[in-house]
């Protein structure tokens, strides 16, 4: 017997045959899984199930008679190659949102359904208030019909945990506990409950294996600060003995199917106190606000407690960044040797680039895994910021042009987030001064020294100013934060115009990433991991004091794609110390041809 | 018989003689006047009348039984001089609230009078918030007590107000009114109500002479959008027969006394039309939004609709205020001039320097007055930002330093604003240093190409980048917007950190002005005024448009205080086309002399 519900038009009709037993006009499918990560578990593709699309942001809006696939302008075009327009409109988010779409799409008084554990509460009330002058309704229902028509759904990962050393981390969990219990009571809660994989696993010193890129484990951490209890609901069977021992007397391993009756208890423990539960209303799901009000409690939003220490990196956690630096710097020396020596054959593709950069960092001996999908973009493929090479847009290296690689690794016990363009035979003039106005940029950023209380906005206007000068930009942020063996993208520092607020503070580690992209042509970006770190002066005449930036990434930057008349002498000077920090840091680690190739390529550049 | 009330003790005893009556415990004295203008006019000299303080910005609360003068952190020195301890405390504005102080201060239950025609509804609003808690209450006063009992209060100005051409604003006063009107309109309102005496110069392409510095009428406007009407209560005295003959068609020049029936027509007109009343809550006085909602009206907030339009001036303004500089940069060269053949015999002192100053200004044909009081300070005295001499405070100019002269002047039809460091007698080493970083910054601005939608504050962390990565900053925003022959500082324009959602659009007219002060040593400022202009072309690849500044100050800088080996070659080419800009354009309005100084003032910089 065939498989049922192989194509999407079955998939469509059956979910709609829910429809009725559910009491709903529609149903909305989001990216998400329930716990707003970054990054989901091939069971919580739901989105990809049901319509082809794979992007990592988007949605789908299923009604009766039509239905749409929505994303950012990121994903225009994998949208028109991935979603059937038989069965499927599709819409830009970033002009069209949710609560539009269903506006002006499905009928008066209609009733749209959606999984709360997969939603926030500030996307539910965004779209009720878009949609509740058409009489439209939302309605969370008890199960998600899609998971009801997926034969062959995956299982929930089941991945092993284990432990981040103490020494390693710059703070037990002991410590990250009390740390969260103060802030949560400082707010008058009694209590919280925290989702985010990276928080969860931030807080008890402890890494999973649920999900590529990202070493997560996916479970859900109830914190009861009225009596100091932090109670973890995660399978069991992914918890080791030795894990379990070690944090005995910090938390409590709870069965996920006791969760509900873990949320009453801590709405109980509210009233009883006559405090409210704290609860992050952008980044967890409706779920846990439903469940904590339905029982009494009063909930009120703050931001995940371990967001904000998190970007901090103790001095033991930039200790082991630096060490995975340097595993990445061999991993990427013996990569652009071999480019070097093999692209100029003319028979390299982009995916082979990828798989060989992937084969180099698996000779370290600390790698784990990729933190993200490398993006291998060679000539106009290089213009597109978020490419990623598949076997249908795979292209040849067959002639002269730019090759960008941005690509990163997870190594115990850091995160590595590099990019290079690389010149494959002779680069043009035009390209030679692009790259070079693009350094010049980069270099702006990691040389500048800057004082206590500045935002990474100011500090982007300053990268792209050189930029700027020549009537050139960057359509994205100069900057994002990378995590300790964790995401490659954690929020609460950047560097971007977005980051009006946000101060720069040491131990904050952030990408330096300035870029230009000529598109149909070729696109060029220049990035290094920084961390922030306290000059121990002040400014002249005494008060604030002045930071400046380290930069961590260790890898040849291609000289033949310098243009030295138009660097500084500062410039040039930051780039052959630069270049010399590299060699005399990566040349002891490397056999004779790689410490050779090393050579020539981090060689001083000459005044021009 | 003597003067009554001519000390300090027996003000306070008058005023409180007043409370009763009034039935207050309290009353409070801002510096503002009933027009919520930067400026105000002898009458409206409350503060100063009562408490002895004469700054720019504060204000006093006075209690039965104590009271407070209190201002921002540029007047802790001189409230220090001015106020009498054994009469008033002092406290630092930038952290006590005046609703702090009342709060900390005041009895329980206390009444605190105010006159509401000096307050804006948020400044009330903001005291409320902070009293309530102390069962405290404001009430609005009918007179105020201050008038009641200054004997020889000035009488409110009678200036003459004039024309400013059509053809210098490049917009009629028709065209502004319907512009208004359409705003208002777009907004839902049926009028709105302007009182800020610039905004209503401009609308009316008019100019006044009520108050020093700023050429402007002191009036109300009252806008009745639904009935296309302008009603303009001003003393009918002030407005000539010509004024009166050309505004005739575009508005009713109405009695001051009967303004508050204009307000009851608004407010009825606004009910019958179901519509709103506009008022700007956070520059208007709260007696317009009282008036207008004791008589039915619903009042909205919403920014007084001249500012925005305002802040981009016309390309015959921009014609008419490069005029205003070259006649500034006449009146500069022959000041500087004179400086650098004077003040070598160590005679001088700061007063003589700004007088001088004046009078070279007054040569000019169209010179009307200085657009601030000018700031004249030599050695430590230049590291004051706000500093302005006193026959006490007046340095001698008897030894080699730096001597900071910031000034400007109100032209028929340009307002101009200049500062110049000038070294008397041989600079030391680190004075050169510092004003060439300073310099650096200045030309870091000047020369900045960006695009479209950049906001003030990334143009502000641009120009400061250069001083951060020598450990300087300083503590003042880098530019200010200036009007066209009206306040020397306009907003909704301005490069500053606080700038952050401002855009830069062309027509706008700002000052930069990056510093560095040495307390107890020296201040530098280099300040010319720029406006923002479209280069026509666009980013690579097409997209946003590329913005440039063009800088309209014409006068030297002190060579003698630039070290040339700190200067990129692009530097020192912006700093000789300046030059080569100043000297071709100021030459031939010189005489000889001047011509021959200015020759060796602007001669180019040459490589170190």
């Amino acid at each position: 017997m065939p498989k049922q519900n192989s194509t999407v038009e079955e998939k469509l009709r059956s979910l709609r045959a829910e429809f009725n037993t559910l009491g709903v006009d529609g149903f909305i499918i989001p990216r998400a899984d329930e716990y707003q990560g970054e990054y989901v578990a091939p069971y919580a593709e739901r989105l990809k199930f049901m319509t082809g699309f794979s992007g990592s942001a988007g949605k789908s809006i299923i009604l009766k008679d039509k239905a749409v696939v929505m994303s950012d302008g990121r994903y225009t075009i994998q949208l028109a190659q991935q979603v059937d327009p038989k069965h499927f409109e599709t819409a830009d988010s970033g002009s069209v949102t949710t609560g539009d779409w269903i506006s002006d799409n499905a009928d008066q008084n209609a009733i749209i359904g959606y999984d709360p554990r997969l939603h926030t509460p500030q996307e539910i009330e965004a779209i009720e208030a878009k949609i509740a002058g058409k009489g439209m309704t939302l309605k969370a229902l008890a199960y998600n019909p899609v998971d009801k028509i997926w034969d062959d759904q995956p299982e929930e990962p089941k991945g092993k945990v284990s432990l981040f050393p103490d020494n390693v981390a710059g703070k037990t969990a002991a410590e990250k506990k009390q740390m969260i219990m103060d802030a949560v009571k400082q707010k008058g809660g009694a209590g919280c409950v925290i989702s985010l994989p990276d928080s969860i696993c931030w807080l008890l010193n402890v890494r999973g294996s649920d999900i590529d890129y990202i070493p997560v484990a996916l479970s859900v951490m109830v914190v009861n600060a009225d009596q100091d209890r932090l109670e973890w609901y995660i399978d069991p069977k992914k918890v080791p003995p030795e894990v379990m021992n070690a944090l005995s007397d910090i938390v409590t391993v709870c069965d996920p199917a006791t969760l509900d009756a873990g949320l009453k208890d801590l709405a109980n423990e509210a009233k009883a106190s006559d405090k409210v539960v704290l609860l992050d209303l952008q980044r967890s799901s409706i779920f846990f606000k439903d469940a904590l009000e339905n029982a009494g409690a009063s909930v009120e939003n703050a931001k995940d407690p371990c967001i904000d220490p998190r970007a901090i990196k103790s001095d033991a956690e930039m200790k082991a960044i630096r060490q995975a630096h340097i595993e990445d710097g061999v991993a990427m020396v013996k990569f652009l040797r071999w480019l070097d020596e093999n692209a100029k054959g003319y028979q390299l593709d982009e995916i082979k680039v990828a798989e060989q950069l992937e084969a180099f960092r698996k000779q370290g001996k600390n790698y784990k895994e990729p933190s993200f999908a490398t993006i291998s973009g060679f000539a106009d493929n290089g213009a597109i910021v978020h490419y990623h090479a598949t076997p249908e847009t795979n292209k040849k290296i067959d002639k002269d042009g730019l090759l960008l690689v941005d690509s990163g690794g997870q190594y115990a016990w850091g995160t590595t987030d590099i990019t290079r363009t690389i010149a494959v035979g002779n680069p043009t003039d035009e390209e030679k001064e692009s790259f070079t106005q693009v350094l010049k940029s980069h270099i702006a950023l990691a040389s500048q020294k800057f004082p206590k209380g500045t935002t990474g906005a100011q500090i982007d206007a300053i990268t792209r100013a050189n930029l700027w000068s020549v009537g050139k930009d960057f359509a994205h942020g100069t900057g994002h934060g990378v995590g300790c063996y964790l995401s490659v993208h954690e929020e609460s520092t950047g560097i971007s115009s977005a980051s009006k607020t946000k101060t720069l503070e040491p131990g904050m580690f952030v990408s330096n990433e300035p870029g230009y992209y000529k598109e149909g042509a070729y696109g060029i970006r220049i990035e290094n991991l920084v961390s922030v770190r306290d000059t121990g002066r002040k400014l002249d005449g005494g008060g604030k004091l002045v930071y400046e930036f380290e930069t961590v990434t260790l890898a040849p930057m291609d000289r033949n794609l310098i243009d030295a008349k138009l660097l500084s002498e500062a410039e040039r000077k930051w780039l052959n110390d630069y270049h010399r920090q590299v060699h005399d840091t990566l040349s002891p680690l490397l056999d004779k041809a790689d410490k050779d190739w090393l050579e020539q390529a981090t060689a001083p550049i000459e005044p021009s």
